[in-house]
């Protein structure tokens, strides 16, 4: 779903990624690294869609979050799973979000 | 394919999006879009996917370029569109990247 944010300034984390074929558990690590983040100090939401690449796009408070996050234990674990298993490719990048508007 | 953006600072507009369906008319407009975007001054790159929802990543070099592109008159008119015939909801973000490192 388009992620219901706060009115700016917040951060944007997008995070896009080209993945290995077939990727043995990575569907079930990507539900609980969602489920995790869901539950960190700073999380504002969540948007993700997948075709040729895969994007997400998540939103937080302030970079002292994004850094927390990042730093997970188990989030760790999955980052080193991502590079050593499941992407051939990715880029991310941390955006502070100026301006918001919908329809 | 993942955008090959030059070092931050640089924009990046978030086009998240709900879609219509059928969208009569949308891939033909989303593509010429995606033509006109790729020739305008100050544009960096784009990503996009869809799934449940549709993203779309374009990257910017500053404000200007980015004001520019939203004003162009074809861009309207497929705005204008966009909001009658295919979105059922969009949200679009402007973010200024500060950092992006990649694998």
């Amino acid at each position: 779903m388009i992620a219901n944010t706060s009115p700016p300034p917040y951060y944007a984390v997008i995070f896009t990624s080209l993945k290995n074929d077939p990727s043995e558990g990575y569907a079930a690590m990507a539900e609980k690294m969602d489920a995790l983040a869901k539950v960190q100090p700073g999380y504002l939401g969540v948007e993700s869609a997948r075709a040729e690449i895969g994007i997400t796009v998540s939103y937080w408070k302030d970079l002292d979050s994004i850094r927390k996050w990042k730093e997970h234990s188990e989030h760790l674990l999955a980052q080193q799973l991502g590079i050593n298993e499941w992407y051939s490719a990715y880029c991310v990048r941390i955006c502070l979000v100026e301006r918001e508007y919908h329809f």
